[in-house]
């Protein structure tokens, strides 16, 4: 199996030719395989928010070679790995930021462990194992390499996890961690479906850091008021709050509540 | 007519994998195709910057479809556009944003709204319609999907379009407004030419938020001494103001007043 | 010769639409190449930092036409080059950006001077020779144009070069100019070797505008406890500073202090 398409994911950002030196590497590797960058802004060492955005990108990309890495443990014990997907393969280290999203391609059909020295470049730096381990032993695999090159097979229950976030639904209220604050200030919810009590155009209490603030269950922006605030299910599948023109972050103060508490306006 | 190249613009940040789902979407229907990120950094809902930035880069670009999406209006009655101009499509909403880019490369020959849903990825999200509709439908007009099929054919005149920045000569002195600051801090103005009667090396004085500042008119940045203010006609044909070694926003405070009067210095 | 590959280094930023414009002049002139960006977040002007993030990441990149564009003087009498160094070429002003990169491809071979104005895009844009002189030429050298057509040889003693920084090794205290902070708040010197004095695990003291510091030499970040200031041979093989889990340019205040001393704690 070869693959045409690799994805890339880091906390590397992009000031420092860092996230170009993997690109280089797997050019010099698998010359004609093209590379879609997912992101390189997670902020550093953030498992949880590069496993967030590497599981809700993956499934609109091709089948591709997923290569991931948040590393704050990068040349320590920590195990660097392989693992097979739906029709995609996740290269990055064990410390829950593949999980997710090998769970949204389908689920984990095999893990192997990055063992083979072969099919690294050397000397091999302790601190950027993005160039001269994941990204190697990925560009190789795109090229054909077989799985079962990169190292031994090991159990998938083995691989470190990630805590699961907390999500409570009860007489119609919804209470979730918040997974993500994107780009444009919607609050984005561990939640992936609204109580069945709310209707359409549902009038709600949204409690955060700021004390209570009224919404409406809607389907975009628009469904509010300019500067209203919007509840609805998102790009991804997530519950999310936001505000029509404006940051429901800020309205919201979710700097200080990484919890929302959502319910009916009336209670 | 096929294309082997598409651009993309949006309002998107590269934070959330967003963009990169994009990305996807092309590769996936488009898989030849190549992708120039014109770039992802206007601010959030800002349809004057993000038309500003577009119609500047196009030209420089080969022919392509041009997916721009700065788009606060997704999900509502706002209509989702197709234009051919010059050798090129445009695809974006209609909202403005498409209007001066397609001017640059040759003028509005035809447009379509897109309504074949058939063109599109479902389900559609109501909040990321660049994902959903705009992508799918440039990436199917790339490998040669005929405009007619995207949807019925609308009169240019029935466009949404911003109102145009304000630019009076008179008498030696250019009053305009300021359409965009960029990354070194010049300040662009939306005339396009200078005053007849300046002359090379005109002196000049400028006048904004700040107050009168001396200038000269030149070619460079370094036709001033360091630290000193130049009027000049930019890269992309504009009147603008910069500061060599420096910047101009600061300057000339231009938060604080969104239009510069530019006049002889003896005045 | 020609190249598959182009790379790509400025301080335009992403905001403006000027890497893009520079992308689309190389697509149309060299249609199949493809470029990697190694970064475009240089800050404005920064000529020292932009020769560090390229010759520290070309030798991770394949054979290539690398045009990097930090050029302060852009529009004045500084010359535009084009240099053979090993298997590449470097692009760009005559202000000192491309020597270390030379350097670390193998050295320079010759020098010429971009003086063939039929290579470029008229008209040249007095403050944008990225777009108009130094990207169209790049794209041609990879195209297969002949060096000695881009315009004459000069001698590589007469190109202009940065100051070298300082670095002082003695009686086991190493003494050296910071190079650069990355996006991790990594402090890296400009020495390429620590005194041969120390041992692994040494303990040392760090001096900078904060004060003595306590840190431990070692490969890797969790070769510290949390918080703990390490000092190791970078994956660029610089000497460097880093806080496990933390950032290093706020622990010892770099701002305040651009040199490092580093000795034996026991001093």
């Amino acid at each position: 199996v070869s693959y045409g398409w690799l994805s890339f994911l880091t906390d590397y950002g992009l000031e420092d030719g860092f996230v170009a030196a993997c690109h280089g590497v797997i050019a010099r590797i698998a010359p004609t395989a093209r590379v879609i960058d997912i992101g390189h802004a997670v902020l550093a060492g953030d498992i949880r928010r590069g496993a967030a955005v590497l599981a809700q990108t993956v499934l609109a990309l091709p089948p591709a070679v997923h290569v991931a890495v948040v590393d704050p443990g990068v040349g320590t014990e920590r195990r660097p790995l392989a693992i097979a997907a739906g029709t995609s393969l996740l290269v990055g280290p064990d410390n829950g930021l593949l999980i997710a999203a090998a769970e949204a391609l389908g689920g984990i059909s095999s893990v192997y462990v990055l063992a083979n020295p072969q099919l690294w470049l050397h000397p091999v730096s302790p601190t950027f194992h993005g160039r001269d381990v994941f990204c190697p032993v990925a560009a190789r695999l795109a090229t054909g390499t077989a799985l079962a090159d990169v190292g031994p097979a090991i159990a998938p229950s083995s691989l470190a996890r990630l805590a699961p976030p907390a999500v409570v639904v009860s007489g119609g209220v919804l209470e979730a961690d918040v997974v993500a604050v994107d780009h444009f200030g919607n609050v984005q919810l561990a939640a992936t479906s609204v109580p069945p009590e709310w209707q359409p155009g549902q009038l709600l209490t949204v409690e955060s850091g700021r004390g209570p603030q009224p919404a409406s269950l809607g389907g975009t922006f628009g469904d509010v008021e300019a500067g209203d605030l919007l509840v609805f299910v998102d790009s991804a599948g997530h519950v999310a709050a936001a505000v029509n023109g404006g940051r429901a972050d800020a309205l919201l103060d979710v700097a200080a509540g990484p919890r929302l508490r959502i319910g009916p306006a009336d209670r």
